[in-house]
């Protein structure tokens, strides 16, 4: 789609300096942006490039002052970088409403209940009485097993597997490949050292809001449900084990991994590849950082922690520090050892 | 499908005290159970919970004494916890056994040989020479190269993607989206810094009875096989590079690594986001800790290890504790040598 | 297919000792060969299963000097591995020649154009606009967004999902269940402790000679493109986050992730579990360790780091190994303590 400097000015509320009916068909960085492409300046480290760019439209703050000449047009507005991301919120949008429809082959079994302008690409497979809200967007070969339910707005991109009986709520976003739902890891050890698996029996409960990331995986309760609340949002390759509540709005890096039962607050950060042990509790507010290993509950709203096992930050770069200085550590002893000696042989 | 007190009874060989017509149609935990639903009362802790329940019926102990009047109907077994995941297990056993057929689009080479009593979705693709045994489950959208062979009572999930001339044993389930037999990571660096591949043209052997999680990842052998022995048990997003083998009854947590050549004993436990060099041992019944690093293999059976390079695990809680003791040492050696100048001092 | 010794010394150059008639149909380790397999003698260690070995062929140095009588049929070469090996990259390119056609049902849109020689799995999906180049195959249940390019002779492996836009060099391998061009993990906190989705317009651009193993996900950038530049080679389950650069020949090995905006040189090697954080760079020939904690840039081509955070690699190794020591400079510090003690007591 095509839109020219008048209708994106209309559409942000900005000021237009230039020709209004140059048009743009995509969006890029000021410093790559080529002829037909709309770009922003937000941050004026890249200033330099407003006046090499070669972008048809360049949205720019209103408190700036030019050096030189422009080529584009320019779109004023309070604050550029908010703009531009509305606008790419909006021409988002303004795509998905377009996909709609079923594509087939497709395979929605007789009793599953489908909302008004829905997407299902081909090769999908819908279950027995599932339930999908209006607006929804399931991508191509997707499985929503028997009895899931999908709330209104959501999109479900490719390949994605939901089990039976998961309850996605509205405007959720799964990337590509994520399961939800799959069996919680639960054995029993029996005494010839063999195991025999606990039957999961549980759901996975997604509140609105939700984003996950690529490739993630988050296990079924053995009984009752794992629960990502509102507005909380998964990278990619997370592990959330059985059982497991995530706070609302908590955001949790890739390739963490959180163990089964331990429930973690809202507002917490979980940095990449941090690794949250069973059976604990987060407190709300609390960041835990890259690659830590949190082995306890964490009682303090808004602990910042790291390390493994992840104790507070501050004390645990101190420790890290000075284990970088072990090496003098020991010669200053080895140092104060063959003094002490000299001391002591000299007394008599 | 709806069972009553009396049926259940009979299923787990208890006795019923209450109306033994109360009919359930599905399982929960006993504080958040609904009427029609089946509990069980194991802890004593959740004991308060027997008085207030809305399940109908409820297996307890028999050696419970009541302390109040309970609504739904008991059913008395010697073991509730057990009674309670055999029910759990027959349940899921019969709704598996209705689960036959052959859904439509399915891609199914003419020269793949299928058993009896097998479940294949829709968009499940089978290729050349595939053996697929009885009562064996391939959920949709899940790809069997040519010349794989699935043994009996095996459950494929959605998704799983297993390559050409990997052997699967009988009754092993593989969750959703895990790749068994992608290539080995093999590359041979060359004179201009750039790398050829390695030709990988082993395969995976998957033994009996054991259970794969989501999202995890199996290479084939470069040449041979990577082999999973009977009864191995492994968690998501889990790594096991070429060549290596896991032993028999081997449980690993959710995004270990394993590299290749490594062969790993028998009834071993990794721990989440553990890591494993390549080419490296490790014996019988050794516990490694959640995120260490094993860099040098383990002799000695039955060994616990944690932390990055993996050490004992006594002596390594130790270390770690004391290094948090690093800013004490500092500064008492800190005092040890002021005090050390000033006897120096004093001498003459 | 079945080749003879005559065939097999004429592909690589090798002189026949023995039957050339003999004849084979797989390959094999020396020490696990059958009649009628094909194996090769490199590292002399293994030189005593020459003389029991099954296989009918045998490929082996030409300095061999022979210890004993050997029943199947030798070939001579100057270097047997690289003779095996090239043999091997040969046979799978015979293999994969004979794979060719689209298999129904496959979505492939109208606006999509398909090169010669392609060969395109059932259920696969291919988007509008898409360009597939000659040679290309594209396994089953792949999906291929909307003006996404892949160029000649590339292999797509089932349950690949390339999202719309991404650009697919030449000669490059993804395996099954990765994920290319997912949103980029951007959030912008809101007032209320929300987050509103900062939209991933971007692509990800993959260069000529890649391979990508299963189940890795590399998001698309903001704006501009996450870029993985020729012939980098990444294993199973890497996270590639959103406007990371990966330089040419560069190795990254399993579970390893990179957040957002990092630039990795030419050449670099990092090692399995991985973390590389955001907005930072690698310089060329750089070696990260295995689990290593990356949290600044490392301007030294052919530095070699490892640890958490990650420093170089031998005084770490000497402070890791001082950390096991800590209890021995407790004891020693508390005995310099009471020695001092002592000192200073005695003066009087």
């Amino acid at each position: 789609m095509t839109f020219n400097a008048a209708q994106i000015a209309l559409l942000i509320n900005g000021k237009i300096e230039g020709d209004a009916e140059a048009s743009v068909d995509s969006f890029s960085k000021i410093e790559e942006a080529k002829e037909g492409q709309l770009a922003f300046l937000a941050n004026p480290k890249y200033e330099d490039y407003l006046y090499t760019t070669k972008a048809s439209v360049i949205i720019v703050n209103d408190a700036l002052v030019l050096k030189g000449k422009v080529n584009g047009t320019l779109i004023r507005v309070p604050d550029s970088y908010s703009a531009f991301a509305a606008l790419l919120t909006r021409y988002q949008q303004m795509m998905a409403e377009q996909l709609t429809g079923i594509q087939q082959p497709a395979h929605i079994a007789s009793t599953a209940k489908i909302g008004k302008q829905v997407y299902i690409g081909a090769f999908a497979y819908i279950g027995e009485e599932v339930v999908i809200g209006d607006h929804v967007k399931i991508y191509p070969n997707t499985y929503i097993g028997d009895r899931v339910s999908i709330g209104d707005h959501s999109v479900i991109y490719p390949s994605v597997n939901i089990y039976h009986h998961c309850k996605v709520g509205k405007r959720v976003t799964i990337h590509a490949g994520s399961v939800i739902g799959s069996d919680g890891f639960g054995f029993a050890p029996q005494a010839d050292g063999s195991f025999t698996k606990v039957p999961q029996i549980g759901n996975v409960v997604i509140e609105d809001l939700v984003e996950i990331g690529a490739n993630t995986t988050i296990d079924r309760a053995t009984i009752g449900s794992t629960i990502i609340k509102s507005g909380a949002k998964l990278d990619n390759l997370i592990q959330v084990a059985h059982n497991v509540e995530v706070g609302r709005n908590t955001v949790i890096a890739a390739q963490a991994g959180v163990s089964g039962s331990t429930k973690i607050g809202n507002h917490v950060m979980v940095g990449g590849q941090a690794g949250i042990v069973g059976h604990i509790a987060i407190a709300d507010g609390v960041r835990i950082n890259a690659q830590s290993g949190v082995s306890k509950s964490i009682k303090q709203p808004k602990a910042a922690v790291t390390g493994t096992p992840a104790y507070d930050y501050t004390s645990t770069l101190r420790s890290q520090a000075l284990s970088r200085k072990l090496p003098e550590f020991e010669r200053r002893i080895h140092e104060l050892e063959s003094l002490v000696r000299q001391l002591l042989a000299e007394r008599v």
